[in-house]
C-alpha cells in the first residue's frame, strides 16, 4: 500500500519530504548530510544534463575534468574565497597509509585548482577566450540539510572562462545567466527572476554575482543558478596571465557559473501536488503509461495486444517524432496490482499522461486519457490519439509554466513603507519588490527583523533610476535607492 | 612550433606521454597522482559514456548516484575488501571546522555504501533483480602513476546488481563482460581476450573476477574492464536480504562491474603512431577537417565559400547521416598558420579524415583526401566525396580493429616448456598461452622470475580439459592443468 503524502497546506516541508521519498527520487544515506539520488531522481538529472550541456556547448565551452582534491594552500591564495569556503570544507589529511604533508580539501568549487592549470595553458591573447565546463560532484559541509536543496555533497556543472577584458567577462557572465534563465523556463517550466546579488550575498572571490531566483509553492525563493564575474581576483592569486596584442603581460578576466541537483528540488516544489511528483514533459523519463484493464480473463490477450500495438503506433507517428525529446511509453501489465493502485502509483511518480484501456474501450475504439496536471479523464478515439497526446504534452509543458508564473506574479508585491513591507513578508509571504539605499545596515535590518533577504537587484532595473519619491524601504532617507527583490528563501 | 614526439621504437613510455600531452588529451595536476582531463581527452570520455551507457541501459540497469564518502567502518565489514582497499584510501578526518567522530574514506569503489542502501530498499523477491549503475569519480592512492592508465583519481562507471540466485548472478557477471568486450571491439576497435582471473588477482571481496585484456603496441597487456561475481559476500556483511517465494529470508547474490578512463590510455596505446593520436571514427570528436589552401589572395573567398558548401553538402547526405554517430566537420581557415603546420597538427590530434582544398582542386572539382591511418593522399571528385568519406570512416574503424587484432595474434605464442616460455616473455614479449596447475606457488614463480602475470584463464577454455600431455608450464607435474594467458602488463 502507498503511504500517505502530507498535504501541502498542512506542512509544506513534510509534503516535500514525502514526495521525494515516496516517488523514490532520493533517499537519506548513512553519510551525514549526503543523499542518495535514486534512479527516478537521477533520470531527471540525466535529462537536465543532456539539455543544459547542449546549451552550454552552443556558447563555445568545452567539457573537461579537474581533480577532486585541492591543496589547502590553494584555497588560501584568494582571501575572500578562503574566508567563504574554509569553514565548509571536508579535509583529507591521511592517504595511502600515511599522514599527508599537505592537506587536501574536497572541492567545494574549483576556481583555484582550475586557475593553477589555466596559468600553465594560457600564453597569449590567441589562447583567449578560454571556455571550460565541468560536470562533477562538490562538497560543502552544511549543518542543516534537505534532500536536493542543501546536501553536503551535490552534483553540478561549473563553467570557468578567461577573457582579455573585464567587459568581455561581464558579457559572458550575463550570457550564461540568460542560458540558465532560458533553460529553467523552457525545460523546467520554472519562471525565474534574473538579477544581481548584493555585496553581502555575492560569491566569495567574485566582483559580481548574478543569480536566477524562483518562487516555490510555499512562496519562498529558491536561488536556482548563479553566474559570477570574477574580474582578475583569481588570476592575480594564481598569476593567470596573457601576452596582449600590445606586447604587455596582463591578468586574464574570468567568470564562473553553475547550477546543481538543487534544480530537482526546485522542480518538485514548483509543480508537484498532494498526489505526488509532477514531471514537466520535457524532463520526464517516462511520458506515457498505458494501464490495461485485465479483469476479464477472456479479454486479457486482446487488450495486451492492443496496448502493445498502440504503443508502437504512437511512437511511429510524426506528431510524436517531431517533439524535441524522445517519448518513452511504459505498459504496466503487472497482474498482481489493481488498476486503481496503478493510477495512484503513476500519479505519485509524475508520469505526464496515463492511458487506460479496458474491454469497453476496445469495443469503442477509444482509450481513457488522464493528464497528470488536470483533474479529469477524457475518452479519446484511437484515430486521433497520437495527435491528442502530442498536443497534451506541448500544452502541459506550457500550462505548468504559466501556472507557476501566475502564482509567482500574484504573490509578488510592490511595497513602499517598512510597515507594509514587514506585514507583507509576515502574513502573505511571497516576493516584495521594493527600494533599498545600498547601505548594508538597512540590508541587515531586513534580514534580522523579517528573516527575508535581498534576493537580487532585478536585471532589468539595475541601471534604471527609480522614481525619486520612492525611498529606501528601511531608512526612508533621501539617499538614491535601487530596486530590489526581497523574500524569505531556501 | 610543434614539439617532437619520441618514436615508439625509441622509448614507448615517452612516446605515450608525448602523445597524451601534445595532443592535449590530459595534463599533470598539482595534486599528487591526479590528472586533468583536457577537452580533447574529455570528448573521448563523453563518447565512451554515451555509447556504453546505452548498452548498459539495454541490459536493464538504471543510473543512480551514491555518496562520495564512505564511513570507514563500512569498509571493515567485509574482511577481504578492507584488506585490499584500505592501504589505498584517502581519508577525510576533518570537516566543517571539526575533527570527525567517524572518519570517511573517499570511495575507492562503492560496494559497501551501495549495500547499505540495497539492504534498506530490498524486501522481497519481487524487488529483484535490482540493476544499478553509477558514473562517478573514485580514488585509489597509487604510488606509481601514469596519465589515464593509473591515476590517484579516475572516472568510471560501476554497476551493482542483486539477484535471487548465484546462477543468475553468474549469468549477469558474464553478460556484462560480453557487453564490455563488444563495446571495446566495436567502438574502441580494441580486440580483447575475455577470461577469469586467478584467485590471487581477483577483486577484494569477490567470489570470481572476469576481465577483458588487450594487447598494447609494446606487447604488454592492459586490463581494460572487470566484472565480478560477488556471491553473497557483501550481502552477508550488510544484511542485504530478501523474502523468497518459499517464505524464507535469504541473502541476495550480487555482481559488480566497471570500466574507467583507463580505456582512453588503452585506446592511445592500441592505435596511435609516431605522428600522434589516432581516433577511431566512432569515438572521434571531430571526424573531418577541411584545410583550405589560401595562399592566392584572389582565390581566398571562393575557396572558403566552397569549403563551407562542401561541409554542408557532406552533412546533408544520406550516406553520412546513416552512420551510427553524428559527424563533425571543422574548417580551419586560420591564416596565421601554414597548411603544412595544420596537416601535422590534425595528425597529432588524430582527426580521421583531412580534406585539402586549393585553387587547382577548385578548378578540377576535387579535393585531396588523407586518411589518418593510411600513408597516402587521394584526389577525390566532389561528386563522389560524401560516399567516399562514408566508406573511409567505416573501413578505418574496421581496419584499426583488424590491424590491432593481427598484431595481437602475431604476438601471442603457445609455449610448452618453462625455458621456452621465459625466453618468449624476455625476448619477444607479447602474450603466452600456456598451462598452469592452479598452484599459487607456480603462479608466484612466474611473477618473480619473469615479471609476467597470469592475465586470465581464457573464457572459451575455462571448462575445457587441455591435452593430457600438456603439463603446468612451471612444475611440469601430472597435476591437471588449465589454459592461461600470461603476459607482462600495465
Amino acid at each position: 500500500m502507498a503511504e500517505k503524502i502530507t498535504p501541502r497546506a498542512e506542512n509544506f516541508s513534510e509534503w516535500y519530504q514525502d514526495v521525494v521519498l515516496q516517488a523514490k527520487l532520493a533517499d537519506y544515506s548513512p553519510v551525514k548530510g549526503c543523499m542518495v539520488i535514486r534512479p527516478n531522481g537521477y533520470a531527471l538529472w540525466e535529462n537536465i544534463q543532456k539539455e543544459l550541456d547542449q546549451r552550454i556547448k552552443k556558447t563555445g565551452a568545452k567539457n573537461a575534468y579537474f581533480p577532486l582534491l585541492i591543496p589547502e594552500s590553494f584555497l588560501k591564495k584568494e582571501a575572500q574565497h578562503v574566508e567563504g569556503f574554509a569553514p565548509q570544507c571536508a579535509v583529507v589529511t591521511y592517504a595511502g597509509g600515511k599522514e599527508l604533508e599537505e592537506k587536501y580539501v574536497v572541492r567545494p568549487t574549483s576556481e583555484t585548482i582550475i586557475n593553477s592549470m589555466f596559468a600553465k595553458w594560457i600564453q597569449s591573447y590567441r589562447d583567449l577566450p578560454l571556455l571550460i565546463n565541468q560536470w562533477c560532484n562538490v562538497m560543502r559541509w552544511e549543518m542543516k540539510t534537505k534532500l536536493f536543496l542543501r546536501t553536503t555533497e551535490f552534483l553540478w556543472q561549473e563553467g570557468h572562462t578567461c577573457h582579455t577584458s573585464l567587459e568581455e567577462a561581464e558579457n559572458k557572465t550575463r550570457q550564461m545567466l540568460e542560458v540558465y534563465k532560458n533553460f529553467a523556463e523552457e525545460i523546467l517550466a520554472m519562471p525565474v527572476w534574473m538579477g544581481l546579488k548584493s555585496e553581502s550575498e555575492k560569491f566569495a572571490g567574485a566582483l559580481r554575482t548574478y543569480s536566477i531566483e524562483s518562487m516555490m509553492q510555499d512562496k519562498k525563493a529558491l536561488q536556482a543558478g548563479t553566474s559570477h564575474n570574477l574580474a582578475s581576483n583569481f588570476a592575480k592569486a594564481f598569476d593567470t596571465m596573457f601576452l596582449d596584442q600590445d606586447g604587455k603581460q596582463k591578468h586574464v578576466y574570468q567568470t564562473s557559473w553553475g547550477v546543481s541537483t538543487r534544480l530537482i528540488g526546485g522542480l518538485i516544489m514548483t509543480h508537484s501536488d498532494d498526489k505526488g511528483f509532477v514531471a514537466p514533459p520535457r524532463l520526464a523519463e517516462t511520458h506515457i503509461v498505458i494501464v490495461p484493464i485485465l479483469a476479464q480473463a477472456q479479454m486479457k490477450d486482446k487488450i495486451l495486444e492492443k496496448a502493445t500495438e498502440l504503443s508502437k503506433t504512437i511512437l511511429e507517428r510524426n506528431e510524436i517524432k517531431s517533439l524535441p525529446y524522445n517519448i518513452k511509453i511504459n505498459i504496466d501489465a503487472d497482474e498482481t496490482k489493481q488498476p486503481g493502485w496503478k493510477f495512484h502509483e503513476y500519479e505519485l511518480l509524475g508520469v505526464p499522461i496515463r492511458l487506460e484501456l479496458g474491454p469497453k474501450d476496445l469495443e469503442k475504439n477509444q482509450v481513457v486519457l488522464a493528464r497528470r496536471d488536470l483533474d479529469k479523464k477524457e475518452f479519446i478515439s484511437l484515430d486521433i490519439l497520437p495527435q491528442t497526446i502530442a498536443n497534451h504534452l506541448v500544452s502541459m509543458q506550457k500550462d505548468l509554466f504559466e501556472k507557476a508564473k501566475k502564482f509567482r506574479d500574484q504573490n509578488t508585491f510592490q511595497t513602499y513603507s517598512y510597515t507594509e513591507f514587514k506585514q507583507t513578508i509576515e502574513t502573505k509571504g511571497g516576493f516584495c519588490l521594493t527600494a533599498w539605499c545600498k547601505d548594508p545596515v538597512c540590508e541587515n535590518k531586513i534580514k534580522e527583523e523579517t528573516k527575508a533577504t535581498i534576493r537580487v537587484l532585478p536585471l532589468d532595473s539595475i541601471f534604471q533610476e527609480i522614481p525619486e519619491k520612492e525611498k529606501c524601504i528601511v531608512c526612508q532617507t533621501k539617499k538614491p535607492a535601487i530596486r530590489v527583490l526581497v523574500a524569505r528563501s531556501y
